[in-house]
């Protein structure tokens, strides 16, 4: 079976992008950047070394790219200014621009549950058009990321999807860490019980993204939890996204 | 009469920072930031060298301040991406950053109606809480400081006022230079109308921003135009503005 869009995966060796690769690497053709970590490709994964905080380098990896999932940033809700300017802010200009200037046609936008933080804590129920509330610098710049995404989205046509993503992990281990936690991790445990995304979700909520046709969206990705704090009518809506997990099954 | 607050002005050699200057400097304490262009400043005034890019210059500057008005960017909305980088996002952190180490309690910003310039092309009337459309590398980096406020105000505690500025020029001119531009403007001619804003109707929109008890808010400012495309009710009702001067009486 030929292989569908001609994919580029930047955080590829990270979290999330694992998870979408696991799922679709028989299914797009896939591309992935090798910055630091090692990307451990399969045999149908192509790869190229590139760092997004060096443009010519960004630029020279899109070529012949139709479609991009930008999940590579500084990960950490603590992140530093400098850290937070070169990798979020300055990195994220150099992928829309170097993919713009290559005719990319889709960008899938890797933003955050933190870019809304501050409203993670105060409500219970928040959708993707509330005001922003981002609760760090971290949440700061996946705000620039939005707002980038829609400009680039409204002046030059580029279909971008900005996916404010909950809490991808392995749900045994991380639902056993905050309840244990003894409320020193950032947000409440029964919020993160919440905002869980399993990874097959994930996968499924970046593959929506990439086939939706749509000009520009910014959706909040969760499991089909019991406890919802975001609202995901959205998502399901516009983008078809089917959530088949729930962080309540793997509670006990 | 004693002066009020000690205000610090950057861009204060601005048409912006100007017209507040005119009408407040007696109210106010002012420091004003002098960097490449002269500030010309009156007797009361105090004038001190600084660079918003220079963290360290401006933390100086800072010292005693109990509030700042932050009017210093590249004001070109079509300025490349390195001056934007430079001067409103990173000299933008640099004054946020500096300020909250410094102790002040009240910072106001001057966003743009650049950070919805699309709306502005798209919808007859539009509030603060539409959902964000900027229309320019440099309509992003407003959308950047909007947010960066936001959090300021969120984890620090710092009243964060954000002004979504129309257009502040000398009415004659300006009206008759946007008129006679046969659609080569950014706006449509009838826009920029209705988005003008008095240089004195400016400077009371920042002196109610100083004075307000307001822990965080965005605000169109324009003057009290007959046809209106920006919603000034909150302005109105959150910080008591009340513009006196009108577009229209200055079109003929």
């Amino acid at each position: 079976m030929p292989r569908g869009m001609k994919v580029l995966v930047t955080g590829a060796s990270g979290r999330i992008g694992q998870a979408f690769r696991e799922a679709y690497r028989d299914y797009y053709s896939l591309r992935l950047i090798e910055h630091r970590n090692p990307v451990h490709a399969s045999s149908n994964e192509e790869v190229v070394s590139a760092d997004i905080t060096d443009f010519q380098s960004i630029l020279k990896a899109m070529r012949g790219i139709e479609a991009v999932v930008h999940l590579a940033a500084d990960p950490r809700v603590s992140a530093p200014w400098d850290s937070i300017l070169k990798l979020n802010i300055i990195g994220t200009y150099n992928v829309f621009e170097s993919a713009r200037l290559s005719g990319v046609k889709k960008i899938v936008f890797a933003s955050s549950n933190h870019a809304c933080g501050y409203a993670v804590r105060e409500f219970d129920l928040i959708g993707p058009d509330a005001p922003i509330r981002p609760d760090s610098l971290y949440g700061v710049s996946k705000i620039f990321g939005e707002a980038l995404g829609r400009y680039y989205s409204d002046r030059f046509g580029i279909s971008v999807i900005c996916l404010r993503i909950g809490a991808c992990h392995e749900p045994t281990v991380f639902f056993k860490r905050v309840l244990s936690s003894g409320g020193k991790s950032w947000y409440p445990p029964e919020k993160y019980i919440a905002m869980w995304i399993s990874r097959r979700d994930m996968a499924q909520l970046i593959h929506k993204s990439l086939e939706a046709n749509l000009k520009f969206g910014i959706f909040y990705g969760t499991s089909n939890n019991e406890r919802k704090i975001f609202n995901l009518s959205s998502a399901e809506e516009k983008l078809g996204y089917k959530p088949q997990d729930r962080a309540e099954d793997h509670l006990h």
